[in-house]
């Protein structure tokens, strides 16, 4: 939902009729038109903050137009050409003549649609959207029930994406308003607040920032900017093998990036802050072939959530091969850390078989956006829960959390605190047992489970964070298993503290009575592998296919594909890295996924994608699930792409 | 300079008399007063974003006051008690009586300053502001050369912080608006544009979100406010011993959690977030106890760039514990990523031997975030640039960059390529050589090198990027030198490509002829210690010392202190850890950084430190500079210390 309200790129602020006439003391003034000002300039300034154009429409009236009381029409004369009534108000910013569409300009009938109006140049409301490439307008404006009612039910006949500001128009009429309301909903409108506008365009947790790239980016965008090479290129990003320490990958990240890649622009703003950094070679005249450079590429991408080996293509990107330069180390940068992240979290999954996985690892992440994003991409590879509260929030990750050492710390003993905690914390109730010594603190906990179960609070688990977790969960469960009382015996066993796949693994197999694990610190920074070699590589400029040579690594050139043969039961067979438009057996694995800088399709669903990982992981060879480097997955080249690549390597130039 | 304009927790914006009197029509317009609303209602938005407080002014006169024409004064009549023109315009936000402070009001006197005003229940502006605790105002309104003059002049003598908006305060008299604008700077009142406001809030990075949080962060702050568990408490962070594969760390993020700490703020905002996420046990209500809340807490920390070892404290927070605990995630994670990358640079830059060391690893950084400070903290540590634009943009670090594989290939051949680049980049001009074979790659741009020296364009540079970097460099330098021409002979070579401490060590130790090193990938991620032992923990509590018991892991209790005896010449000796008020020979290393909240003195310039902690490493013992793990620094604890945490072991509840 968040999403479909967003300021994309290719969004316009359409402010419909805020005209003298309709504001107070105005020849035609609509109940609480004043209200809407102070948001409508805001909205203003937030648009023009973006570059993204703000219009207006306007009713500019011969003197007796047809739809006046004199002439035996319904309203009261108003917005007479060039008077005062048809003015907008003084406070209101200026805007372009050429922005302004003026509509009701004929005597004999009257326009209630913005689309009927035109421009100082005469240009159409519907030529001037299509010719800026403007897709999704957000309305504003006056009166709701008529002229801002008549204009959005064009724009969505039309075509046009709609965000009506419900808080930002005023109708005339209380029941029309209503109906109004009623069918641009039905019309496909989406109805938003604008201070919910204004707190999405702010809130949406780290979209890369356009100007985290590396400086050689822009020389290269600038040079080719300069040198007129437009052509298209393709680049692949995929990861360099042998992998080290992992049988398989899972994509992740993808999503993020197309979030990022929608909204990439460079902006008047950025280039000024580029321009205060300025050095020799980076002088305004050249940055300034760069101002407002989008994305307008294609992207083709596996679905997030399938499973990848070494050296075969995540994603390709086609665009001009400025833009494809531009964005490379955000291309890298998202899809490596989520797809480590997940590929780590996905041998947790297969390690614990089956037993709860929280991910709880945000304080030692590399930063609060690793954290944020180790948090999706765990939960995406199969985790249950995270610790992490704006996961919860940005991703709808569920979240899940217990109690600290210092909370025990600052009571004056162990069973006060239990206490203290378990009554203003009923629900779901974890105790922390570690803080002192362990099997002191289980016996606490039992007694303190009794008294709490006759309050009709129930301990559900018990946290240990230290110490031999092998020995010490086997010592608690002889412990709790001991106790008559069911409801003790019920209570489970939380483990934390240094976890990763191995430790899962050995504490499963010697037989820990573990019931859920805590993974923090491992999982957040990969610690056995906090990075893959990861490469986004030209493969073809101007429709030729391109390569790279290199000692020792051998690259693959051109345009790919990955086709993939299962069993008809879902079993995962062998791969095959084609070119992209040869015939091969098997599910061609990238899909088209942006069309000239546009998602083709609504972002997939994490909670969706997560249930296929899962499915996926299940339908996983054994030698490729296990937690040592096996015999690798049959991955092989085709005929095709080994030719074109010999080829290439003998006359690279 | 960003930072001194910055909205701060303890903002205010102030509005000088916008009434209808002094706009457009009004009895005392103002020229041009109408163009300043548009951004005035913009800012009270942003203010109100923040939940923080919008206070106005008015004349509020009463019929015949002193200051009219008629009664021998100076003005028309205006801003008549309970009169239109006395009136904020219509379309301005709703203000609470409470947030307006009317002058003026005596028959007799005059009143221009605002802080002669008081607000319906009979308070003075001053008292308002002191009683909330607000220090810094935003100045806005009219006008600029009389009621604005006034209160920004009285402002200052009261010692409050002003920020005057200069486009959205208009003046009647052009040489008087000159003069009040000069009396204004003298008494120190910064001036801005409202605009810059508005995008400094917007665009500062990574501010860490306020809701980054673990879970039962939240469950524990909600849980200590409804016991009344309100007393002092102290934390403090340090890295437990051993350190693994370092022998010290660099201290760094300080300054970077000082500003988050100043920032940080539950606003109105984070709970809805909270409660759409809600689930069983975190109600609005219980939520409601966090709104508003604020970090009033005291910081003690080391300097960023102090050398520290194993379990020394870095830095103590001393606040209410609800504060201190809500932070903890925050503390850990700035101070965990920085310091780990400091050290890790650092240990490079002592590999290094004065050799050039650029930063290239944002593109493998665990995000955009990541890859940032990690430019920072490098720097910090004595790295001399990063190809990093935003670490240049945000934190002044000098950018350097070359170009792309993908440049040349997108080129009919290498000689194409370096001579189009060249000729668009000639200043600083570093050419990559190994697109399809390093030495190939040396004699072509030797040639054109030539060619180019006769336009006067010199290349001062080769880069490697891959295979064998101290064969190939021999190579390529045994080449470069054996031409006749001094400005091929002068080329340097710059080489990268999985370059870390080590690597660079074995390069110089084996005669590589390498002149810049291009560290990336391993140092981001400080690949071979991605993690460091940081924790947070409560050390004292309602002045009692704390301790939590951890089987292997020794904790030390009570605020703490590190005494650091150091030689005449600056060498470093030992240090001791002893109890915060002991007295103990040797520099006291943690300093007061932040009282109730805010910043004791302006932040760290990053290039000072950076010199610092050049001079540091130089004069570290030798066996701490080595890369090897020697015999660890001489930290002892002080007996006072020892005998605490001895007694607290014996009977820790």
């Amino acid at each position: 939902m968040l999403d479909d309200i967003r300021i994309t790129p290719d969004s316009a602020l359409l402010l419909i009729d805020i005209q003298n006439d309709f504001l107070p003391d105005g020849a035609l003034a609509v109940r609480d038109s004043e209200k809407i000002l102070g948001g409508v300039f805001s909205l203003i300034e937030e648009f023009r903050d973006r570059r993204l154009p703000v219009l207006a429409t306007r009713d500019w009236h011969p003197a007796e137009h047809a739809s006046f009381l004199s002439q035996g029409g319904i309203w009261p004369a108003h917005c007479i050409q060039n008077s005062k009534g048809a003015g907008f108000p003084p406070s209101m910013p200026n805007l372009d003549a050429e922005k302004v569409f003026s509509k009701g300009r004929e005597r004999e009938f009257d326009q209630y649609s913005g689309f009927d109006g035109q421009n100082e140049p005469g240009v159409s409301l519907e030529t001037y959207l299509r010719s800026h490439r403007l897709k999704r307008l957000f309305v504003a404006g006056l009166a709701l029930d008529v002229c801002v009612r008549h204009t959005v039910l064009d724009a969505r006949k039309k075509g046009f994406e709609v965000v009506l500001l419900n808080d930002l128009s005023k109708g005339i009429n209380e029941r029309e308003t209503r109906r109004a309301l009623d069918e641009m909903k039905i019309s496909g409108a989406a109805t938003a607040d604008s201070r919910e506008i204004r707190r999405i365009a702010r809130e949406i947790p780290w979209r890369f920032p356009a100007l985290a790239l590396d400086l050689y980016e822009l020389t290269m965008a600038m040079t080719y900017v300069e040198t007129e090479m437009i052509e298209t290129a393709a680049f692949e990003l995929f990861s360099r093998g042998p992998l080290k320490s992992r049988n398989f990958l899972i994509a992740a990240g993808i999503e993020t990036l197309l979030d990022f890649l929608e909204s990439f622009c460079f902006t008047e703003e950025h280039i000024d802050l580029l321009c205060r950094t300025c050095q020799p070679g980076f002088e305004t005249d050249r940055l300034n072939s760069l101002r407002g450079l989008r994305f307008m590429g294609d992207v083709l991408a596996v679905p997030e959530g399938t499973i990848l080996f070494a050296d075969e293509p995540i994603l390709r990107i086609e665009a001009p091969i400025a833009q494809a330069q531009l964005i490379e180390t955000a291309v890298v940068n998202i899809i490596h850390l989520q797809t480590m992240i997940a590929s780590k979290a996905a041998r947790c999954v297969l390690a614990a078989s089956g037993r709860r996985l929280i991910e709880f690892g945000l304080r030692r992440a590399h930063g609060a956006e690793a954290g944020l994003f180790a948090a999706r991409a765990s939960y995406l590879a199969g985790f249950d829960a995270s610790s992490n509260v704006l996961a919860g929030i940005y991703f709808g990750v569920p979240l899940s959390g217990t109690m600290a050492h210092s909370f025990i710390q600052a009571h004056e003993n162990e069973t006060d605190a239990f206490f203290s905690f378990a009554v203003q914390n009923p629900d779901d109730l974890t105790l922390l047992i570690d803080t002192y010594d362990t099997l002191g603190g289980a016996g606490r906990a039992c007694e303190i489970a009794r008294v709490l179960a006759e309050k009709g609070i129930y301990v559900k688990g018990l946290r240990l964070d230290s110490g031999d977790l092998l020995s010490l969960s086997k010592e608690v469960r002889k412990t709790l298993d001991m106790k008559q009382d069911k409801f003790i015996q019920a209570i489970q066993i939380v483990a934390s503290g240094n976890l990763d796949e191995y430790e899962i693994k050995r504490l499963i197999d010697e037989g820990a009575p573990i019931d859920a694990f805590g993974v923090g610190t491992r999982l957040d920074v990969s610690s056995d592998r906090p990075h893959l070699d990861c490469a986004y590589k030209l493969v073809e400029y101007a429709g030729v296919p391109r390569l790279k040579l290199s000692a020792g690594k051998r690259l693959l050139p051109g345009r790919k594909q990955i086709f993939r043969r299962t069993t008809s039961d879902g079993r995962m067979l062998s791969d095959v890295i084609g070119l992209a438009d040869e015939s091969i057996d098997g599910e061609p694995l990238l899909k088209p996924m942006m069309k000239h800088g546009r998602r083709l399709n609504p972002p997939r669903s994490l909670h969706h994608a997560r249930q296929d990982v899962l499915r996926s992981l299940e339908a996983l060879p054994d030698e490729i699930k296990s937690l040592a480097q096996r015999a690798p997955f049959d991955v092989t080249i085709s005929d095709e792409l080994n030719e074109l690549a010999r080829r290439i390597e003998r006359s690279p130039m």
